[in-house]
């Protein structure tokens, strides 16, 4: 981990802040991938960063070599490392970030923009005239899978899951190098349901019209409430048993011999069809959500059942990391399953098909030869977009986001020695899931730090603007160790 | 047949008609049982009726006893012989009705009422008061599989395949010995998915609670109409694609490299998401029955194909004969299973719970020893409650709905010679199935009336209402060739 990078930045980000907070190395961009879907575009590309980096060499004391006695010997190399971009936003904002992105582009021999998603076509015309690059369409499905199966391999703790109530409310799981086969449910619009086999085999062999367009649009008609987010947060303030019948609405209590509990929705909306009352738009959302999460969750069973897979990763735009979704479809996969299949959710599931169009592209460049890992300090947090955060924030959050992949210049391999590397787990502590841990060490690093900025101005007497760089150095990290706080993940 | 009893009343029904058009031979009941569903209550009675057969006796020409050279012998026999009544009202009737049977019934032993369904435990007290007999409560589900195991087997004709625009609408199954394994999808408020493999062996393994109730409770909430029968009669005039967003909506055409065509519905209700405009009533109404058809449809197939079934019978308050309904989940069923498994409909659908619970409580006399046929004289047709009939009709048939079954005195058995009962299909001509053959009989019967009269007057010279009795013949007679012309079934 780089230090100067984990703060070298604040988290902020809107339209009016400064171009380095949101279209980074932008000048020195090689190559562009865009996904545009029916309300979000993703934008990808490849870039170069400098880093300082900090070589150590070790003397051997026994030998007589060692100068003035000393153990080691630090120098500072400027080293270039790939680094891959990726930025949402709201389609209402394309024109004007590609605008800025043509203003800001300085060196870049690419002449082909590769691009994916429903809206590929539509804004087809507007990404050539304004950027001068040719737009190669690749097939939606194939980008997402491609994308898929990168997070997975690549990033640590992509996947995880989702309990509620549980002490730790994210449990990620171990990187599995061997992730097929997984059933991949995508739930945009509609909904999609991919089995996936390998690296280049898949099949779609299912889907749903009952998907996020769905929620969104009876949401929309029920409520007069237009935007998604806000119908998820009625939703999250709602008491479905107020719209829904119950087995026990029916039956008076449970349906014993059939194994039905009396909490168990027997009809969605069954209450509104014969009473004569207003609902709530809370109500009626959260048994909207329920209705649709939970039809999810019985055909991903089983297709799942079908097709003999047990791992099933959920993602597109209706779970965007909303607690009350992935809670419902949780929930309705361990009923339907009695604990069988575990829902397994991406902390990345909106930049699958940007990653994969982007993949595409670079393919003579073998990135797969290479290691990537996330840099945490360039990339917004999972709950970016949680409909919990206070509404300044999500306005800001909800309009860019963003991920950062810095390329390891020798490929992570697993240590030839371990038998089976799927089975095996590194005894490390992880601070996402354990609150006391976490809260103890946050703690340490705050109490070091004043020690640490004095030590840092010590170390370089002869450098005048140390004790300035070292003052903004420990703001920045105070201020990355507050929002770890609240923000663990 | 028995051509007196087959014009011996008319189709109208309703609260204010003569007591013997609706609980007919309810003075001789034996045995009763009721299923009160979430609105529809359905009665059950065993009762015997008096015929009056004709017995025909040959003369062998050959022997010398034939006297005065008769061919045959006609003698009139009076007989007896059971009947089962089924009728089917709104839950709003139900205490008048039960006041009517209280002051009609004149002659039962039984003490005890079978009873089923949802509302059973609701109603228990009023109907002990009012009847006078004991409440015995039945399992629902095992009612519905009784009812549903004694339909497939003894009614002719019972199931049947839905195909709108096809040359008969209704393709009618031949009645087969063999109807284990099968799959009942029954819809009520909510849809149960039920495995059965035999007689006594069923199981309930899954079911959704996008159902009946779902269609009429966000249909009511939707278009301010609160009547089930209002709300199929929109969709039917509706058009889901100015609501639905379909897959060339998002791609431009179809998806092709998926098998996706562009009229496939991609996302229910995505139009509404985003469009800032008003939805027709019938518009929503369609988008929302396809969603829920479309739906139902899927979750029978993947149930049928993780259980390796190949019949799956639809039944249920939302299926009720009504043409839209059924062709939808045809539909969906073709779509999802690409014709490997079909859809099946019930004609009696609504009495299954009724039947079944009868039959419970009929079991001493071994009902299934016997064989049964339906009256089609006592029994309403299967379009009764058509949203296409006019609303004067329906209003009326939507009240009182009947089905009577008489039992054959020796059970019909398939011809021991036969090597393979379930494969025989009997050359017969079906008129349901031959519109031009249908036609033409029905022309042939209407031009032979009047023959018939003339006849029937001549064979009764000393009885002097005899011209009168046949004038009433030949009107009910061509009333019935004609309903016959409009509803075939």
């Amino acid at each position: 981990m780089c230090l100067s990078k984990t703060v070298g930045h604040s988290m902020d980000k809107s339209i009016t802040l400064p171009p380095d907070e949101i279209f980074r190395n932008l000048e020195n961009a090689k190559r562009f991938a865009i996904d545009i879907g029916g309300s979000l575009t993703k934008l990808a590309y490849y870039s170069t960063v400098q880093h300082k980096v900090a070589k150590v060499r070790s003397f051997d004391t026994t030998a007589k070599e060692a100068p003035n006695d000393k153990l080691y010997e630090i120098s500072v190399q400027e080293e270039v490392t790939a680094r891959l971009h990726f930025i949402k936003f709201e389609n209402a904002y394309i024109e004007t970030c590609l605008d800025f992105i043509k203003d800001h582009l300085v060196n870049t021999e690419t002449k082909v923009i590769k691009a994916t998603g429903g809206g590929a076509h539509k804004f087809k015309e507007l990404i050539e005239k304004k950027l001068g690059l040719n737009v190669d369409k690749e097939d939606e499905m194939t980008c997402l899978i491609k994308g898929c199966n990168f997070v997975l391999k690549n990033i640590p703790h992509e996947a995880f899951v989702y309990a509620r109530h549980a002490d730790s409310e994210f449990r990620f799981q171990t990187a599995n190098p061997d992730i097929f086969p997984y059933l991949l449910v995508n739930i945009g619009s509609g909904v999609s349901i991919v089995k996936v086999e390998s690296e280049d085999q898949f099949e779609r062999i299912g889907g749903s019209s009952i998907g996020g367009g769905t929620f969104w649009g009876l949401g929309a008609l029920l409520t007069k409430t237009k935007r998604f987010d806000e119908l998820l947060q009625l939703a999250s303030k709602g008491q479905h048993t107020n719209v829904d019948m119950l087995v026990k609405d029916i039956y008076g209590g449970s349906y014993g011999c059939l194994g039905l509990t009396g909490d168990l929705i027997a009809s969605s909306f069954g209450k509104s069809a014969t009473a004569d009352k207003e609902f709530s738009k809370e109500d009626m959302a959260k048994s909207l959500l329920h209705m649709i999460s939970n039809d999810i969750g019985q055909l991903a069973c089983l297709y799942a059942k079908l097709h003999n897979l047990s791992r099933v990763y959920f993602g597109g735009f209706f779970i965007r990391g909303h607690p009350v979704t992935m809670h419902t479809i949780t929930y309705s996969i361990n009923f339907f399953t009695k604990g069988e299949v575990q829902a397994l959710f991406l902390r990345h599931e909106g930049y699958l098909g940007a990653i994969g169009a982007f993949l595409k592209g670079a393919e003579e460049d073998n990135p797969n030869q290479y290691s990537w890992g996330e840099n945490y300090a360039g990339s917004s947090g999972l709950m970016s977009v949680s409909p919990d955060m206070n509404p300044m924030q999500r306005a800001r959050s909800g309009t860019f986001d963003m991920l950062e992949m810095d390329r390891l210049e020798r490929q992570l391999v697993n240590l030839p020695l371990l038998q089976d590397p799927s089975s095996y787990i590194p005894d490390t502590v992880d601070l996402t899931e354990d609150a006391l841990a976490r809260d103890y060490w946050l703690y340490c690093f705050e109490d070091a730090l004043d020690g640490v900025v004095k030590r840092a101005v010590a170390s370089q007497p002869d450098i005048p603007e140390a004790v300035v760089r070292a003052e903004k150095f420990r703001q920045k990290y105070r201020h990355k160790l507050l929002t770890l706080r609240h923000q663990p993940l």
